[in-house]
């Protein structure tokens, strides 16, 4: 039987009606990332590889939180609001997961919560010491 | 070694091509949620507050229905129509979620299924018990 | 305590930066499919129908590789770039799931990775001897 547990990283902008990432067991749900820095403010405006960047980079922040690393995520799923982003998000992309990349799936949506927000990045990441 | 169960709640309108919530080991999975009543009509038209009560109404009947709680609720993902019901929709889930809440991402989709829905939520939630 | 492994059926086509699935513990998680076949050609050009029967198999292809079947399919996502795809994508997951079916959740985007797709599927798996 396992515990669920709310992962929260210091310093990480909070909205109190969700959590950065839940664990359960061996898994880690992460709440959708967007390119923001830690006071909220949007990072790279009109520039997706910048904000890929820093989605990536929070994601990261969060996953080591948990105890691990980017090769433990499993899965992600990528919203873009435009069609035109996919090359430079799949760029950092391949450089944020080398080797043994996650399973992904990655839609174009009509916006994201902030008009400012190119991408939007979640993850399903194992614990393998849980 | 797991199960697989269908969660069935009685009254839930039902398309036969899906569950309401499938079941696997800890973890439940619940299909995206709509405003309608148990017959299938739409709950709260062009009322975004209203559309996520009654989404938050049927996840909870669900959840309920495989043994957990609301506090059970791991992620949610959520699908507006259009940015401005994010505010609604936010208040709702802080009601909704008023300590230890789940991860989220929330999107805006070009639609959803009927023209009338401004708000489908899916959740992952853990059984604990199981 | 689970591994986490990569799902590589032979022969689908592979983009480097993710991986068609990925397993951990009981689960599998699926990469978004798209219409195409094992060269990347766009298989059902402006026919919902014929690209979700395309996108079923290949995910039945990759679900198999994992040692599962389709009954094993815990939870689907799709993203339809037209509410009027659903009433086809609808009747061939039927035809996909007819007893026991998954979860679901559906949503209209404002596109798919290429102007050609009109249905893409993700899905979480339950491997039932893992």
């Amino acid at each position: 039987m396992s515990t669920r547990k709310p992962i929260l990283p210091r310093g990480l902008t909070a909205n109190p009606a969700f959590s950065p990432a839940v664990q359960v067991g061996e898994l880690l749900f992460v709440s959708g990332q967007v390119s923001q820095d830690n006071r909220g403010n949007v990072v790279g405006v009109g520039d997706a590889e910048a904000q890929t960047r820093q989605v990536m980079a929070r994601l990261k922040t969060i996953v080591e939180a948990a105890g691990a690393t980017m090769q433990d995520v499993v899965k992600i799923t990528t919203f873009l609001t435009d069609a035109a982003s996919y090359p430079a998000f799949n760029k950092v992309r391949g450089d944020t997961f080398p080797h043994n990349p996650p399973a992904s799936s990655t839609v174009i949506v009509a916006a994201l919560v902030r008009p400012e927000y190119l991408v939007e990045v979640e993850a399903v990441v194992h614990l393998p010491g849980s």
